[in-house]
């Protein structure tokens, strides 16, 4: 483990690669790995990338990826797709295409698989930037796809959120507009060389004004990725966010926020895990487990006194006892 | 509360519709209510009813629901619609057309919606079916849409799961079968009068062929539930199902899991909100997350110190240190 931090901290992109297994994995040492580098972290800015499928957001990661290149940024992309099981196929076909991003040594690109045929598990995507952070990374790229439960929390750890969508989709684009409004930063309305993309971008306009909660008023930006066009505009609208966000000391709040989150959620974790050492190794918790099986303690009373023996203690932790 | 339950021990409608609108809610007395309810429950069996938007799900439970109520079976029907947020028409649609339901004394149906436009989290739904069991309810039928990750998990904890189809669906119907397979007990193909829907059930035959992992061959029923044609067979596969469950001792094995469940649950519950109490009360613990929110310590090292304060103890909980 330390000999693997130590490659890590010497920018080893094989390490780097471990680590992210690792973790995506939900290696015993999870922990102990974030705790060692959460002090190289927190200088990375990271983009969440959102839509539909076929709203073309893998040419327009691809064409970002370039820009921030031409700035002489290191950008790490990392694709969560619930239904990549289904689309082998298209997802190799990414990787031929962004070959140039695979040999180029300040891009780092790592698909993350979500478990499981149905939806599946969203995977640890917030440790998961906040490896690629610590390695070193100026810019990370998380790009999803849909509006599920996963999704959104996944683009709720990106400091600016783009929504990608295109002509043409209709009542999707109905349900999609209606569970993003409240989040984007940024709306691109790619492949707008097709028919109706100004009306998606007035209709998207239309429901701006419906949005209240905040002083950034989202940018609309029209884009064909696959031609570049609009893609600098795009740029510069991701650097007017972050101005705003920095400037207006929301950004400040979000980091704060979000170190305050990682302190519960690692709680969370410690409790849980010693929790599941507890139940294997205390006889007297795995007799209690036995009974509730069988029928004849309700699970409800069981949870209390497995709490008290575990713990040590006389007193309920269940209230209104 | 004591009087809600005596009240829902005394069948009252009100009481149980009372009680669930409080689980669903995360009232603060969840736990206090299932403890209470906890030993009347245990004799209901669960129907889950799955499948996409359009499939006609929502006329086949209308049928199915007479069925039971022809056998002189108490119903109770919970709808979990992710989507319902858009289509809150088509709901009132349902309400009209399942109004003999609502008065029929041995029906109780109820929609639970699901929190936030963005997917929401899946409603508290294994709680609200034990209440419904305790109420007295013979027969539960879940209703979702989708084979997302919040679906699955609820149809998980029906005893018989069965995944509608119609002909027709494309690609959507490939993402359903690959993803649905491996959990489906029945598969109904409705609007069987549909061209194609003997090639959907031929599909879905020869896909069962990959299926291994049981001695359960998964039935396939066509119907079409306008007309009723086809639900007898539903009926009878259903009783198959329950039978083989109850036979092979698979449906003891479920019901012994499904209590340990409960159990590892409710310490979850128990724990999450002990912590929480705790970290409102304990100053020493509202400094260090103030601590961490500045960024001078690492939230993995603090998330250690709070556990130690909360738990009165010299020794870490976490591993490794």
């Amino acid at each position: 483990m330390e000999m693997l931090i130590k490659r890590f901290r010497q920018k080893d992109r094989l390490a780097l690669s471990k680590l992210i297994t690792m973790v995506e994995n939900n290696s015993p040492f999870m922990l102990e790995i974030m705790k060692a580098i959460e002090p190289m972290a927190g200088n990375a800015y990271v983009l969440g990338v959102t839509g539909p499928p076929g709203a073309g957001k893998s040419t327009l990661v691809d064409k970002l990826i370039r820009t921030f290149r031409h700035e002489g940024q290191k950008v790490g992309v990392l694709c969560v797709d619930p239904s990549s099981i289904f689309s082998g196929g298209a997802f190799l076909g990414d990787r031929v295409r962004m070959e140039w991003a695979y040999r180029d040594d300040g891009v780092y690109l790592r698909s993350l698989a979500t478990r499981g045929a149905l939806g599946g598990l969203a995977p640890r995507t917030s440790e998961i930037i906040k490896i690629l952070d610590a390695f070193g990374v100026d810019i990370i790229i998380v790009e999803t796809v849909g509006v599920g439960q996963m999704e959104s929390d996944i683009i709720r750890y990106s400091d600016t959120k783009i929504v990608v969508s295109v002509p043409g989709l209709g009542d999707e684009m109905q349900a999609l507009k209606a569970g993003i409004l409240e989040i984007a930063d940024i709306f691109v309305v790619n492949k707008a060389d097709l028919q109706g993309a100004q009306d998606v971008a007035d209709d998207l306009q239309m429901m701006l004004y419906l949005r209240k909660d905040s002083d950034w008023t989202p940018e609309i930006v029209l884009t064909e990725a696959q031609s570049e066009r609009g893609i600098l505009d795009l740029y510069q609208a991701i650097q007017r966010h972050r101005d705003y966000l920095s400037q207006s000391g929301r950004g400040e709040l979000q980091t704060k926020r979000r170190r305050e989150q990682t302190c519960h959620y690692a709680i969370q974790e410690v409790l849980k895990n010693y929790m599941e050492k507890s139940f294997g190794e205390i006889e007297e918790v795995r007799n209690i487990f036995e009974v509730v099986r069988e029928g004849s303690l309700n699970p409800y009373k069981a949870a209390d006194e497995v709490l008290k023996i575990i713990f040590n203690s006389k007193k309920t932790l269940m209230e209104g006892d």
